[in-house]
């Protein structure tokens, strides 16, 4: 028999992985779905994680000289139509705005699904000279996406996120500020968020409509599915040819600009979910957690017990996000499973007998492990702590990953790994379409990434067996 | 013969107030007009402004226990006309969305122009008890409304913005929340914008379509007209009511709910503006201010004067926000113009001569005046100056507020008060629509709020002569 939920709502994830999803991101109220199909609302909790992941990405952006700016949320048609295969890969997904008011609008205007169209439109106004240059902007934004079939934060018609739009001189600095956003999206992804990442470039097929080349980090979610956590794209000079993005060079002549785009979204919290979570619930790398500590008092209506629990607080509450539950309508084991749910890494319990003795009880969410410290300590002890997890369950990610990739040779070996477990499949790969797309249709499975990490898997093409010099990472994907 | 503006391009105020807001705007690229008529583009200039200014709401908003959160963007046209006045309010200004990829909506969605209706909804959905209460949310968010006429950051047709939304238990907490926000407004505009406002109770004329009460603070720009610049909402239970927000009480009855909602926008940047801004371009209050301290090196090709200069900027740079102006394709003149056209608030010119006498010149924005400081006590004096600045422009606006506020007893002395000098006027009113209607034909003028600081101007009202003990302020506005 299963071991026991403690918190019974939760469905386990080897029962069924996506209602685990579901119960877990209800439950622990990130969100809700909103009234219109395929919209969410995201609750404070969500919110709050949000804001941390904003905040970190926002400084790193800062410190690369990138300024933060706001373009409209509507589009005019036209401008979406000026890059051919810009228009290809996103019309089809568009919201449209007809009326404006009481009045029909002239030229229908589309709800950006992203902005390079009406940036690159004011970046050609702007720019001049080469003195101007590079561009490097970012803003925050909602976008809408008209998709079928949707997940709260893994994909829904709207979502929050950030997208950096830079002009540059020359294709190598364009290519060069590609890479800098794909290396800064793998650090804060495995550095703070704890999500073990592959780094490559998408395949011709894969990637970003009107882009040149497009980066991509790739991470391995508990049921073995690859989650697309962030792309970065070089655009050489097609959108710079589409709006007109031209400059008077330093030789004095008027020459098209490059430029690149990056993205990152509210799609990352659906990723740390379902890296993290287990059958209890969320588990919250302690970086970003919105509280990385609660305090739950033993017999709080015992002489002292209130008073401790708050003296702690207050001597941690300058370095470390905590809270005191002292709410006295619930009991002491609702409240552990309560916040174990919500993922806070670290649980203080605090009791008459551990102020008798000086001490305190620290639980970790992670391993459940439980340690008594001398209250002298507890502020040590505690960001002690925090490192520990924070590192632990990067880890215990990686390990799992690890353990969910294999090799394959050829389609047979590349099918019975599939059949033993979901995961990544490295393989060898000629470098055509079609053998991606034979793929994808025999086994589900899409090119992620060809990684900047190459290792020879073989001589030749697990579909095809032809020559192939490239190994690429394979997985069926959210 | 008009003083000559060292930044040619501006407009003199006095010659054409609309056209030095737009020259102001456009050449210190705080915006930009956007592609789509009444929308605009937020440039990093204005932006940075923009994260200043929604740091410190969002850091007071936390401090009294508020949680952010994020609804959607499209909401179902059944919501909006749930509530009466609300839709009469809003429908005629709305964007609609009839479209999503290649298919006609069943049912048309409106982009948010505020969002108590899809928040409200949700509530309803979430409330059972008094436990859960109160519910004490925000969003920082974009709308948009289909505005006819449209100024960058006044007034456009889409803006950015924080709207809170609360839940409490009964009218009384709902009152004190729409109390305590509107404070919130009053104190960080005048203590960190540096504009003092009128804070006071709107008309039911001029009330947000579906409150019981709106409180609103108001500020006189330059050329004397008004600003509405920050509003909150004791919505009753209208809301509620329209929403089916309810909950069980103590006494375990059920009964709905009370709400509020409050919020500023985008709209106070050109509040500042209007406030602080000379012929010169703008002034911009330090505590906002995206840059403090420009320091422009004099002769920097000079031995040891950049190196000077730095050391300047790496001492300062802890506590204020600085740039070092070392561009070698302009001249120290034109830098001069360029940052006082950006309101930077102190100027610090370093030179050959200066070194010499340890020393350095800082020049303030506001009043032009120059001083001559030793460099052991930079730190000091700049964090100084900055201090006295900030009051300084706090209190010329507060002065030129008091200077084009005036007092009227009969609609001879209102209209003879507008002749001398456009600004407020205070006068009795005796409550009645109609007067306040007959006023705006007779003067232009509206009514901005009836203050909570009152005074008795006379008995009887300015209009219609009736018995009135009510102090209204009228005034233009935009």
């Amino acid at each position: 028999m299963a071991k026991k939920n403690k918190v019974e709502a939760i469905t386990p994830m080897n029962e069924d992985f996506a209602r685990w999803y579901t119960d877990v991101i209800l439950k622990t109220e990130m969100v809700d779905y909103a009234p219109v199909k395929g919209f969410m609302v995201i609750r404070p909790y969500g919110y709050a994680l949000w804001e941390n992941i904003q905040s970190i990405f926002d400084k790193k952006f800062k410190e690369t000289n990138h300024e933060n700016m706001y373009f409209p949320l509507l589009i005019p048609e036209s401008f979406l139509n000026k890059e051919k295969e810009h228009v290809e890969g996103f019309a089809p997904e568009v919201a449209w705005v007809t009326k404006g008011g009481e009045n029909e609008l002239s030229e229908k205007l589309c709800i950006r699904p992203t902005s390079e169209t009406i940036i690159c439109s004011m970046y050609a106004k702007w720019l001049k000279s080469y003195r101007q240059l590079p561009f490097l902007y970012n803003q925050w934004a909602n976008v809408v996406r008209w998709e079928k079939t949707t997940r709260p934060f893994l994909r829904t018609s709207e979502f929050l996120w950030q997208e950096g739009h830079t002009v540059h001189e020359t294709f190598d600095e364009a290519q060069e500020e590609t890479m800098q956003m794909i290396e800064i999206y793998r650090e804060v992804c495995e550095d703070y968020l704890a999500m073990p990442v592959i780094v490559g470039q998408k395949s011709e097929n894969e990637k970003f409509a009107g882009a040149y080349a497009t980066y991509t980090i790739e991470a391995l979610m508990h049921d073995g599915q690859a989650l697309q956590s962030g792309t970065s794209h070089n655009l050489s000079d097609h959108f710079a040819k589409a709006f007109g993005i031209k400059f008077l060079n330093k030789e004095e002549k008027e020459q098209y600009a490059y430029s690149t785009s990056w993205g990152v979204s509210t799609r990352l919290i659906g990723g740390i979910i379902m890296t993290h979570g287990d059958d209890n619930g969320l588990v919250l790398p302690p970086k970003i957690a919105p509280t990385q500590v609660v305090i739950i008092p033993i017999a709080q209506h015992k002489d002292g017990v209130l008073k401790k629990a708050n003296e702690i607080k207050d001597k941690l509450k300058e370095n470390v996000r905590i809270i005191l539950d002292d709410n006295e309508s619930y009991s002491t084991g609702w409240k552990f499973n309560q916040w174990e749910m919500k993922g806070v890494p670290i649980r203080l319990e605090i009791g008459p007998k551990d102020i008798e003795n000086n001490q305190c009880v620290l639980a970790r969410r992670d391993t459940g492990e439980k340690i008594s410290i001398s209250l002298d300590e507890v502020e040590a002890k505690v960001n002690e702590l925090l490192d520990e997890i924070q590192q632990n369950i990067y880890n215990k990610a990686l390990k799992h990953r690890e353990e969910k990739t294999s090799v394959a040779r050829d389609m047979n070996e590349f099918i019975s790994n599939q059949e033993k477990s979901m995961g990544f499949v490295k393989a060898m790969w000629c470098g055509c379409e079609e053998c991606e797309k034979k793929i994808k249709e025999m086994t589900g499975a899409s090119l992620r990434c060809i990684p900047f990490e190459q290792e020879k898997i073989s001589d030749t093409c697990v579909c095809c067996g032809e020559k192939a010099d490239k190994m690429a990472y394979f997985a069926r994907a959210y």
